[in-house]
């Protein structure tokens, strides 16, 4: 028997990166297109394949590859179609049957899921969330994206659009506007932005509060401002992260009483400030919790690298 | 070939219903024994066996058992054990493997799950989910149950405890204490004790609102006082129902937010209270569904005959 292989497309925003890779999550050989130069889906599936076709040709994998697996905003895992994605230009006013027009150019099975889903597959496949049947994935991004896994299988829902944890509403009175339109989702507090939020609103509401923030004055503050003002002991920045830590730890609680997962798997640049917020979240969890899920959920950090999980989670897909 | 027909196993807190049934669900013949009249689960499951071995002989239904489905308290569905039940005396302690004990004396397979997952197993064999593979059913009772399909599976989480959507915490400040010992749980307002605390409180924070409610003084007010009062136009009444269809309104948007459900079924005595719960729940749901998820969840009431619901969801396990 050969060795079988998959192709891994993570449609980002500027790029699309598409590479191969073998059972053990190991990249073989990497390209890219531009996400925003196509005025069409039939342009840019036409351009997608036959830069999938020449990657195959150039690894010499002709014959060995498995399927194509492709992680999408808006990709619809139901119907293998990106449904109306605001931030690429051939997608946005229509639906793009992406899966289906790549498996008639490249000949090969594709499917393809949001990247939040994407991510989650990944670490089953790759992973810390190797070898688990029910566990949440969340990514700690610009905003909040999941991914859930219950009795081994990926929760899309009916309509393919399930896992949105980022807008389950945790602040029902006076919460945060959110991009959605609504007020108080979670994402608007434990993201990148909703820290740098966190960050503004505190700096604004607490004049005497002396802090290292305060000299960040030509640009935006950004949570990567906050964690390094955390790492020198600014307790303002702290505080911010014990903040947004127990905001999402207390959501945290609800998600658990929905699936019982196994573990919590977080992702993301803001997972990166590690006790910082894993302590207060923590904490929280432990207070909160049902007295039925006490001490039964992990909260891991995914050891994915950054630049190669989403490939390798859309990837996953294909297997 | 023969046809085939299941037991169902109701454990309710007093008594233990006992039925067969056919793929219809069309109950044949049904029985019962007291649950509480056993001090050890041996006990217990030596009178539940020889009942249903009992029940099948007088049928003539030898040989044309699929097998059993139980649905009791604190059942665990990965594990067919009951685990720790507060109102079971010979489960109160300690853990009890029905399901296997039930399989040794009857030779039956048998199928263990908790009440309320069995009740929307019940709901896709038998009721209004009937082909559908993502639902959730929400018990309102005493407390509030539920029971999630996604992907045509039950959610029961890696320790077969998923699925206490009654435990989402839908007030985090100020929440009225629950049995659980956290505050702000959703089955503290929606569930027939919680429409009853929402009108004691309303009764005495304004002493000089005029209601029929009023005139209930030897006993406790229950929430079928509250629907009788609603009946007859009585404003206080309908603003109960207002407030308590509103916070069931709100919770749900945030479970959609995680399943994606083609519907959510509405089961138990505060389900027929009808469009006046109905009516401000979908308002509610309109007003702050995500916007992916408008218009695509139906809200149904089961229509299972609430007799008969619990031991045809307990037989749906045994399909």
């Amino acid at each position: 028997m050969k060795t079988q292989y998959v192709i891994g497309v993570d449609i980002g925003g500027t790029n699309t990166v598409i590479g191969s890779m073998d059972a053990h999550g190991t990249i073989l050989r990497r390209t890219k297109i531009p996400t925003q130069e196509y005025s069409t889906g039939d342009s840019y599936a036409s351009a997608l394949g036959n830069t999938i076709n020449d990657l195959i040709a150039k690894s010499g994998l002709q014959g060995q590859i498995q399927g194509i697996g492709i992680g999408t905003p808006s990709g619809n895992m139901n119907t293998g179609v990106i449904e109306k994605a605001a931030n690429i230009p051939w997608a946005k006013t229509e639906s793009v049957p992406l899966a289906a027009m790549l498996t008639k150019i490249t000949g090969l099975p594709c499917k393809l899921s949001n990247d939040a889903n994407a991510a989650a597959w990944g670490e089953k496949e790759y992973g810390c969330a190797k070898g688990m049947n029910d566990f949440i994935m969340i990514t700690l991004g610009t905003g909040l994206g999941s991914g859930i896994v219950a009795g081994g299988q990926l929760v899309v829902g009916h309509d393919g659009f399930a896992g949105e944890l980022g807008h389950v509403r945790v602040v029902r009175h006076n919460g945060r506007l959110c991009g959605c339109g609504r007020t108080g989702c979670l994402e608007t507090y434990a993201s990148a932005t909703g820290v740098a939020r966190t960050a503004c609103e505190l700096l604004e509401s607490r004049p005497e509060t002396q802090s290292v923030l305060r000299e960040i004055t030509s640009r935006p503050i950004t949570s990567k401002d906050v964690f390094h003002a955390a790492q020198r002991g600014d307790a303002l920045a702290l505080e911010i992260f014990d903040f947004t830590g127990k905001i999402l730890g207390d959501a945290i609680c609800d998600f658990i009483a929905f699936s019982s997962p196994q573990a919590i798997i977080l992702f993301g640049g803001l997972a990166h400030a590690g006790d910082f917020l894993l302590k207060p979240l923590k904490e929280e969890m432990e207070k909160q919790i049902l007295f039925l899920y006490k001490g039964k959920t992990d909260i891991l950090i995914s050891q994915l690298n950054d630049a190669e999980a989403a490939i390798l989670g859309a990837g996953a897909l294909a297997w």
